[in-house]
C-alpha cells in the first residue's frame, strides 16, 4: 500500500460555515470539483474535502454522534516565528477562535493552535528543523 | 495564507498498536524524524504522525475527553476497482476491520472504508474522475 493520502474530510455541521471560514479567514479557494454539497480544496498534493457531516457518516457507514476532543490535529507551517504571529494576528482580527497563543515548546519549535467552526485543530507552527516545499 | 498541509497528526490511544497497525497492515515504513514518543511517515508531500492522545490534547491545551465519530476520514486513492478489491482483502486477512464493504457509490466512484485501532475511518477508494500522482 502506497505511503498515500489523497483527501481528507471534515465532516461539518453548518457547510456555509465551514466554506466562510475557509476561504474568508483562510483566504483559500475552492477547486473546480466542488459542488453545493462538498466543497474541495486543492493544497500540496493532497486535497481537503468538506462535507456534512452526517452524510460523511452516512457514507461510511458509521453513527455521526460524537462529542468532544476528535482526536487529530493538521498542521500548517511557515518559513518563520514572525509568520506564525502575523497569521494568528491575522486570523485573531477575523474572528477566529485562537486556542492557544503562538509559543516557544519544548521540541525546539513556535507553535499555536486555532480552531475551525467544527473545533478542528490547526496547528500554525514554525519548525527550526523542517523544510517546507515552496 | 497559503493552501498548505504539513502534518496530519492522530492521537493515539496505543502507540505501539497504531504502529503496528501502519507497519504491518498498511505495510508504511516511519521516517528518521522519528523518536519513541512521535512516529512520522512520510506521504506524498505531507507527514502522518502517531502521537498519544493526551499527549497532543495537552500540546493544542484542550481535554483529551471526546467519544463517538471523530468527524473526519482520510482517503487512499487506487487506480482501479480491482485494487481496491485487493488491498481490501489483503488488509482483512491481516485482522484489519473492514467498516464498509467495497462497492459503488453514488458519485461515480468504488468505495470502502476501515478502521485504524483507534477507529479513525480510512477510505479505500477508486475515483474514475482522479488523477492520481504516480
Amino acid at each position: 500500500m502506497k505511503q498515500q493520502i489523497t483527501f481528507i474530510t471534515l465532516g461539518v455541521t453548518d457547510l456555509n460555515a465551514s466554506i466562510d471560514f475557509y476561504e474568508n479567514k483562510f483566504g483559500w479557494k475552492r477547486s473546480e470539483m466542488s459542488s453545493g454539497d462538498i466543497v474541495f480544496y486543492e493544497l500540496n498534493g493532497i486535497s481537503l474535502a468538506l462535507y456534512p457531516l452526517d452524510e460523511l457518516a452516512k457514507d461510511a457507514t458509521v453513527d455521526a454522534a460524537g462529542s468532544g476532543f476528535k482526536g487529530f490535529t493538521v498542521a500548517h507551517n511557515t518559513r518563520s516565528e514572525e509568520e506564525v504571529d502575523s497569521l494568528i494576528e491575522n486570523l485573531r482580527e477575523k474572528g477566529v477562535k485562537i486556542v492557544k497563543e503562538p509559543q516557544k515548546v519544548f521540541w525546539g519549535g513556535y507553535s499555536s493552535y486555532i480552531a475551525d467552526p467544527d473545533g478542528n485543530l490547526w496547528e500554525i507552527a514554525f519548525n527550526p528543523f523542517l523544510k517546507i516545499d515552496e
